[in-house]
């Protein structure tokens, strides 16, 4: 048994889904359960994402060897300011950009810092909730880990096998080099897909336009269906890495306005010819490390 | 029976979903096939779209009744030029331009452009060829046509309902209003996605940030694999309409840029609150007509 007491703060589809994964592979004795909606709970309860629900952050982390963060980053302080964590507790998080958490944890956590290893699962999450949690959510996943100075090896080796028993791929990197990785792609299509939908819809003719669009735009378009609140905090906890990308972003677009002012059908083709290339390459695993 | 002889010429995923469409609705005696892929027409003429293979087009044409382009559009000149239509033919295309469509048929066709009136399905295309083809593929889809001055109103219905014998919706409006909305909801958002995919790709760090791309990175970048020469002819055929979208899109994503510099929350969550909803409202079926 890898843990005695695992505590998730927030058991949506992540937080859920990571409590069924640990379940599922009989990695813990017994999950305990707090967030802000007892609806969602009762129904994490009934699932058997969680074995009992705690009244709060603190109450649940109280005895947890594990204790999994995946809140809105934004609900970090606060939570972590609350908990007494007895000196063995590991805490993590599920957080999707990684220096404003670590800031985030040194303040609320100060002397025991060394307890809390920042972790990002890269998971889709179009749909939410402890109803939309499933075992399977990170199999063949990665979830990138960014361990600080001061964690114990022993520390991030429990928390990596606790990701490993959910089926994950587990990569460490720094903080800093997490964000600028997420900020070219996840932060940047999320805000260019959002850009185009608004766009549109601003627009007298909107709905002629939408009633045109097909399969290209749904799927071009399904992140601009990504939950507001999360990925206006994570645009802006991440804002120069993010800006740096829209910039070379629109650089780059610059350039290929103009290859298609100058009907250069050469220089067009290679560059398309080039892009699905090596998106063919990804798809076809060649990227994978 | 709608038809007597239908030539096809290209029978790839279009051209052979269309001749499947109208099969599977009893509405034409026979189909003719022509196209530069032999092995291509054989799989068609295999899988039942065509009843004969044509050794070009020009015989393809000789005594149908509706003649189909769904090449590359810029074949038509070539194709069109080589055609001797007989008074009561009528032809159409599934060009995804339609001002440049128009221009090369009149060019190509002089006296004879009353027979021809263009038209284009709004159907994914991600797969090719006639293997991919099948007689759903237009059911529910939309078909704009395109007419001219010079078509016969009789010309006109018959084409509409070759495309509504195949379950399409068809819609109609000039070629500049086809090729302003297209550029809009289509032609726009390919390029934004071919320029994310490049803009990686010619990364030193390219391997590392693909091998980070998830689920919301594929779906964004979908349409980076589509056809690169059929996508050039698309963009320099409808560049005007395009640049004005590019110059739109990019003073839009300036106001985003300027937004999230600014950490200016509220705006950043309202504008992805707003993209989401009008999203929403486009999955929900509002804007259909």
């Amino acid at each position: 048994m890898l843990f005695e007491r695992v505590a998730i703060i927030g058991v949506g589809l992540i937080g859920g889904s990571f409590a069924l994964g640990l379940k599922q592979a009989k990695a813990c004795a017994h999950v305990v359960g707090a967030g802000r909606n007892p609806g969602n709970l009762k129904l994490a309860l009934q699932r058997g994402a969680i074995d009992s629900i705690a009244p709060d952050p603190a109450a649940a982390a109280r005895g947890a060897d594990l204790v999994l963060l995946a809140t809105p980053v934004s609900h970090y302080p606060k939570i972590l300011s609350s908990m007494s964590l007895h000196p063995k507790a590991i805490v993590t998080d599920a957080g999707s950009t990684k220096r404003d958490v670590v800031a985030a944890a040194r303040s609320a956590l100060k002397e025991k810092i060394a307890q809390f290893v920042p972790g990002h699962p890269i998971a889709g999450a179009e749909k939410s909730g402890a109803a939309a949690a499933t075992p399977d959510l990170f199999k063949g996943r990665r979830v990138i880990l960014t361990p600080l100075r001061e964690n114990a090896a022993a520390a991030v080796k429990k928390v990596e096998q606790a990701w490993e028993s959910c089926g994950a791929r587990i990569t460490r990197m720094t903080a800093e080099e997490h964000d600028s990785v997420l900020a070219a792609v996840s932060h940047l299509p999320h805000v260019l897909a959002f850009a185009l939908v608004h766009d549109i819809a601003a627009r007298a003719n909107a709905a002629q336009l939408f009633s045109y669009a097909a399969g290209g735009f749904r799927d071009f378009t399904r992140i601009a269906s990504s939950h507001p609140e999360m990925w206006r905090d994570i645009c802006i906890a991440n804002r120069d890495r993010l800006l740096e990308e829209i910039d070379r972003y629109s650089k780059n677009l610059g350039s290929i306005r103009k290859i298609i002012e100058s009907a250069d059908a050469a220089a067009l083709e290679k560059l398309f010819r080039d892009a699905r290339a090596a998106r063919q390459r990804w798809l076809d695993g060649e990227f994978e490390a």
